[in-house]
């Protein structure tokens, strides 16, 4: 993992697949590999997605900003790196920025705000704030 | 199509393999939609996306900021709105807004910043500035 | 359309977000056009798959075979035909070619294997056979 | 890995956008963990999918077989398994077996047929041939 300063970090690679006729990873994966990062995240902390769900505890992103610095391309591996910020009572706000792991150069910067719906009103459960928060 | 003011509309329908485990349409499918219609849009103009990476203009997104208003879900249909603007010598600026059909709501509203690369530098040839001030 | 023996057609146009980085439709891609297909032919026969599952009828695919015999490439057209058929109790089986729409070429032979889940338990309800016989 | 008699192994774990509203992997994806174990496989014995593309050697599926046994769910880990065999001077067969990691169940088994184009004729050069036999 990189020396730096982010509550959670995860490795990835590149997979063919995810390549466009560009020969580098379409702009629209970058958001899979953020909201793979984020579920995992909230998994460290002890909250699964899945049961969120099932619980009616909704969460669901509202707002997305990506900056695209470097393409990645075939092979290339990068670490996924995420810090977490409530920004609100019910907005929970997270800073993705993916490095490349060869170099550590900066490949995408991202800004994801999400809120949380239960029984279909906008409500982050002190329950969850409290495992953010940490 | 919407009586709205937009350089360009193009239908849709969700598919349901677009949809994830809530039963909506994932966040980053949108960007395979608002892709899909700028490529489109670009057809409509007379630039081909596929001809214009053969001969080395490399056209590439640098930015994306969508705000999720409402969520599509299966059978859904709508009209995917966008307005160009030209924002420097380089920097190409896509206002994207999508639309559910059945009630004409606000579903994403998408700002996707696009560069090109010709000969691995940023230009944009003024041959395509003049199609895209159209 | 094209004139040509099956129960359902459908037209789709190639999306270049779905093309790899051999500038073709990437092989998976295909399961996305035959399962859209799947799904609106249902639709034309009165089955909804969303409420087929809320209903506890759940739909799933157990085999699937795909020959390859054109690559589609940016901005083509095809057509995607569908027959069915009742293959025991409980199995229905989806033949399903694509055609290049410019030469009516064949494209891709697929044939995709489908049971049902009732509570759990592989069963065909009979209202359901009745509509995939007609 | 697996205690089982196969060339090649990778593991993988479900992320949840590749979930579909059953809440299960979409069936298609597996083919994207298909064809990601093959090219880490080719890697492996030193071809690189890439560079053989540019070096005018074009590998393409011609055909795909896969039983989906049981279902792969939010969270799950998996050993995706490939043995390879040479059916012709030109076809390369590969079997290719998903096994849940909790309790070693199998999930799919795949056969992916493979030819290589080269110079827009199927031909599978000599020194591909055998690396691929080893």
């Amino acid at each position: 993992m990189l020396d730096k300063d982010y509550t959670f970090q995860l490795k990835f690679q590149v997979r063919d697949y995810e390549c466009d006729m560009q020969g580098v990873v379409n702009h629209s994966v970058y958001q899979n590999y953020l909201e793979h990062t984020r579920h995992e995240y909230l998994k460290s902390v002890g909250l699964d997605f899945v049961r969120m769900n099932e619980e009616g505890i909704i969460p669901h992103v509202v707002r997305v900003e990506i900056d695209y610095k470097l393409p990645l391309i075939s092979g290339d591996e990068f670490i996924s790196c995420l810090n977490v910020q409530l920004e609100s009572k019910i907005r929970i706000v997270f800073y993705q920025d993916i490095y490349r792991l060869s170099d550590e150069k900066l490949v995408t910067k991202g800004v994801v705000t999400g809120v949380c719906l239960v029984n279909g009103r906008p409500r982050l459960p002190e329950s969850i704030a409290d495992l953010l928060k940490k």
